[in-house]
């Protein structure tokens, strides 16, 4: 699988543990930074990867920062992008199976690194459930995650 | 303070049980729905959850669904809104000092009551730490929250 990964600061190390670990799984994976030893910011890093994602550079996406929540929201600005901010493996496989998640968050503060990648593992591993469910509803959500209604006009754009 | 609850149809119980709890604490508690019994989308609650917020009529949200994950995935897409996924209180803590969180997410089938209750508790009764951070790195990750840079052209609203 072709898999983007990004961080802050706090996360580095958990990055390129886990990076090393699924290049030798035989993953093909981007390292979006941060170098170790840099302090960033953390929207910086996750707004580049939900880029890679949405545009399908990659397939899935692994955000990290210390507690997981700040890269975690950022990546979800994107309405493109489904990121599950998880600690344990059973919320990375619903959260595939529920709400065809492509980018899984970790605290590399608060989760360890077996755990972290047990969920990342969990995570790779799961389908989305939209074929035991004849009534469609998974999709519909998920398909509602797409158009939010919410854009005031306070928007501004980078771009 | 003024708090929103909003889950989906595996969160009534949650929902209504800390409803109660937060009004016994004093606190004015607005339940967006949906009743118990009634089969939902979840997105459909968090947007509404994040325009409360968004505009003032409550200090604070509280999101729940089944694993939390989507609805904390809905009520991002508002950039005003911060919303973190937790299942712990230390991670509820940090949401609020580094990330100024204004939505707290918890799922209802994988947290129980009372752990829930005490990342709520946490949540409500932490500061931002933007006064321990004369550098004000907080505030300038947390305002790039505001202006996230990727608005796709497939952008549609329901506005």
């Amino acid at each position: 699988m072709r898999i983007a990964i990004a961080s802050d600061h706090a996360a580095t190390d958990m990055k390129a543990e886990i990076a090393e670990w699924l290049m030798d799984e035989g993953h093909e994976v981007a390292d979006l930074g941060p170098d170790a030893g840099e302090s960033v910011d953390y929207p910086d890093y996750g707004y580049k990867l939900a880029e890679v994602i949405a545009d399908g550079t990659v397939e899935y996406g692994i955000a990290l920062c210390g507690s997981g929540v700040g890269i975690s929201i950022s990546v979800n600005r994107h309405p493109a992008l489904r990121c599950a901010l998880v600690s344990e493996p059973l919320s990375a496989a619903l959260a595939r199976e529920h709400n065809n998640a492509n980018c899984i968050a970790l605290g590399a503060r608060l989760t360890g690194i077996e755990m972290a990648k047990s969920c990342v593992a969990t995570f790779l591993s799961t389908e989305f459930a939209d074929a035991d469910d004849p009534a469609g509803r998974h999709q519909r959500r998920v398909a509602k995650l797409g158009v939010p209604p919410i854009l005031p006009d306070h928007i501004e754009t980078h771009q």
